[in-house]
C-alpha cells in the first residue's frame, strides 16, 4: 500500500507514534480469550492506574477512542430522568451535555466563554439550586486550550451536594498531573492518542467506589451493552467472559507506550511537556501569533494560537501539512478563524518538533 | 516487549493477519482529519461495497469492533417503544434481541434451537401476528457455525408486513456470499477481524434506502452520539465534520486486508473457504468428532464439531493452544461441553493450517 507522508503531528491528537509502539502494534495477532492477552490486561490495568494515580479496581481501556470513554461514563452512570449538571467552558463540555441528553438526563449547563475556566463557588452555586446526580467537566478543554483548575474543591463541592463528579482527561492524562484519588475524582475518562501517545482506538477509563455504588443501584440496564462496565469487568478479570474481540495490536500498543512513560516517568513527562510548550509560547509570542489563554491556567499539551491580523489561518495551515507535513488544527466554533490549535502531546512533545513548527510559520507569515 | 507466541488462529475470530496488513498497520499515523485519512475513507467504502455487494452511500467502517457495529444498527433503526422481531438460533441472535431491548423496543423473539435455521414460513407466521419496524436476523451464527437460508425470501417477507430487515454479516461477509442489493437486505454490519482478515477494532457497516428513510423519521435522537450514523456520514463524506479520532493505522489495514480479498476475487475466496472447510470436515469425520451442523446448511467459515465421548473439550483446546499454538474455541451456552469451534476464515483458511490442526487433533485424541 501506499502509504501518506508522515507528518509531524502537532495537532490536537493523534501525538505522532514513538517506534517502540509502532513496533508492538504490528506484534502477532493473538484471540480475545488467550491467556496471554488476559495476563496483557492485568498488566494495563496497573499501567492505568498507575497514570490516573488511583488504585481503582474499575480501571480498562475500552475499544473505542476518547468518544466512546465519555459515552460510556455517562451512560454507566445516567439514567433516564436523572438529574447531571455539565459546566461547559469549551466544545467537549457541550459533547458531554449532548450525550447525556441523549441519554435522557434532565441535563442543566453552566457556560463560560471560550478561553475561560469555572471558579469553584460558581460551579457550588449551581450544586446548591438543586440535587444533581452528576457533575460532569472537562479537565483540559481541547478545543480552548485551558486547564480547568481547582478539580479537588470542585469534587469537594460535589460530593458535599450528593452529586458525583466525571471529569474529562481527554487531554490532560499523562501530559499534566490527574490525581484521580487524591482529588477524588469519582469517573475520568481519556483516550489512547494524546499524551499517551498511542494508536487512537482505546479509551481508558476509571470509576471509583462511589460511581461504582451508583452503577450497581441502577433500576435499568446500561442502555449501551458495546460500552457496559460491568461486562468490562466480567471479561477483562473474573470470570473472562466473553464481551467483544478486542485487538490485540492496540493493547500491545497502549502497554508499550504506557511502559515508555513510566519509564520516563511522570513528573518527568509533565516536565518536559512544560519545557516544550514554554519554547513554543515564547516563539509565537515573536511571530506575533501569542498564546489565547492566559499562563495560570494555560495548557502545555494543547495551546490555541492568536492567529495574526491579515492572516488566512486555513491557508497557512494547508499550507504547513502540504509544504511541510506538519499538521496542527483550526480553532472550534466561534475561535474557528481565530485561533490555531497546536498540540505537543507524547512523543510529539520535542524541541526539534517546536522549532521546525515555528521555523515554517515564520516562512509563512513572512510570505 | 515480549510478544505472545505467534498463533495458528482457528477459532471464531481474529483470523490471522497477512503479513501486507501487518505491514499496514504500522502505517504512519496520520490525523483524522488529514486529507489523505479522508481520500482512504472514499476508497475504503468503494472496497467495502463491493464485498457488501451494494451500491449503499452510507457504507463506512465504525470505530469499534463487530459488536458496535451491532450496537450502531440498533441504535440508529429503533426508537424507545419500536415493535422488534428478532429470530434466534444462537447466542448473536440473542445479543441482539437484548441490545434491542436496552434500546428501548418491544421486542418478541422467535427461537430454534441451537444448530436449526428458520424457515422462511415460521417468519412469515410471526410477521403476521403483528406490524414490525424491524426484523433482525444473524446470517451466520458463529455460535452454531448454521447459515440461515433463504435470506431473500425472509427480505420479500419482511418488506411485505412493513418490516426492515436487519442482517448480522459477522461471520459470513467475506467467507460465504452476502448480496445485500440483490437480496434486499436493509441494513447490515460485520466485523474486520473474521473473513475480512483485518485486525480487530473496526465494524463495516451499510444501510441501504429503507433504513435511511427509517433514521431520516426518527422523532428521537440516536441515544448513541459515538455509533450516530448522519455524523459518521458527516464526517466520512461532505463536510468531513469531527466526530472522533479515527485509528489511520486500523483504516490502512483494513483496505489492504480488503483488496488482499478483491484481488483474489470474492468468488474464489469463497471457493477456498469451502474446499479447506472440505477438507476440515473430511478429516473431523475421520477423529471421530464430526461437524455438528448438516451439511445444507453448514458454514464454510466456522465449524462446530461434536467432541467425541468421554473426552474432555476444555483440556483438549487448552494443550492445542500451550503445545501446539493453534487457537479453537469451545461451545456456547448450552453447547460448551458438545463442541469445538474451528474457524477457517481469511487468512486463516489454508490447507497447511487445516492439516496442522486434524495432525495435533489426531494426537490429542490419541492421548
Amino acid at each position: 500500500m501506499n502509504f501518506p507522508p508522515a507528518r509531524i503531528l502537532l495537532g490536537p491528537g493523534p501525538s505522532m507514534t514513538h517506534p517502540r509502539v509502532l513496533q508492538a502494534l504490528s506484534g502477532p495477532t493473538i484471540g480475545h480469550l488467550d491467556p496471554c492477552l488476559l495476563d496483557l490486561y492485568a498488566r494495563e490495568q496497573n499501567l492505568l492506574r498507575r497514570v490516573f494515580q488511583t488504585e481503582n479496581e474499575w480501571t480498562f481501556a475500552l475499544s473505542g477512542t476518547g468518544t466512546s470513554g465519555m459515552e460510556a461514563a455517562l451512560a454507566n452512570l445516567i439514567e433516564a430522568g436523572d438529574a447531571v449538571l455539565v459546566a461547559v467552558h469549551g466544545y467537549f463540555g457541550a459533547r458531554l451535555a449532548e450525550i447525556a441528553a441523549r441519554l435522557g438526563a434532565q441535563v442543566d449547563r453552566i457556560e463560560r466563554p471560550l478561553g475561560e475556566i469555572f471558579e469553584v463557588d460558581e460551579i457550588e452555586a449551581a450544586l446548591r439550586r438543586k440535587p444533581y446526580k452528576l457533575l460532569a467537566l472537562v479537565h483540559a478543554e481541547t478545543s480552548t486550550g485551558a486547564e480547568q483548575l481547582h478539580v479537588a474543591e470542585i469534587a469537594e463541592a460535589a460530593h458535599r451536594y450528593g452529586a458525583l463528579l466525571l471529569l474529562d482527561t481527554v487531554t490532560s492524562l499523562g501530559g499534566i498531573p490527574v490525581k484521580v484519588d487524591e482529588w477524588q475524582v469519582d469517573a475520568a475518562y481519556s483516550a489512547s492518542q494524546k499524551n499517551l501517545s498511542a494508536p487512537a482506538g482505546l479509551a481508558p477509563i476509571t470509576f471509583g467506589p462511589r460511581a461504582r455504588a451508583a452503577v450497581a443501584r441502577r433500576r435499568t440496564p446500561v442502555p449501551s451493552f458495546y460500552l457496559d462496565l460491568n461486562l468490562y469487568a466480567d471479561y477483562w478479570s473474573g470470570a473472562h467472559a466473553y464481551h467483544h474481540t478486542a485487538s490485540s495490536g492496540l493493547h500491545y500498543a497502549l502497554v508499550e507506550a504506557l511502559t515508555i512513560l513510566l519509564e520516563e516517568g511522570l513528573e518527568s513527562a509533565f516536565a518536559r511537556s512544560r519545557a516544550n510548550a514554554e519554547r513554543l509560547w515564547a516563539g509565537l509570542e515573536q511571530l506575533g501569533a501569542p498564546p489565547f489563554i492566559p499562563p495560570a491556567y494555560r495548557l502545555p499539551p494543547l495551546t490555541t494560537a492568536c492567529v495574526p491580523a491579515g492572516v488566512d489561518p486555513h491557508a497557512v495551515r494547508a499550507r504547513l501539512l502540504n509544504e511541510y507535513d506538519i499538521e496542527i488544527a483550526s480553532g472550534f466554533g466561534a475561535l474557528k478563524d481565530k485561533v490555531w490549535r497546536i498540540g505537543l502531546m507524547g512523543y510529539s512533545s520535542r524541541p526539534e518538533n517546536v522549532q521546525k513548527l515555528l521555523e515554517a510559520l515564520k516562512k509563512l507569515l513572512a510570505d
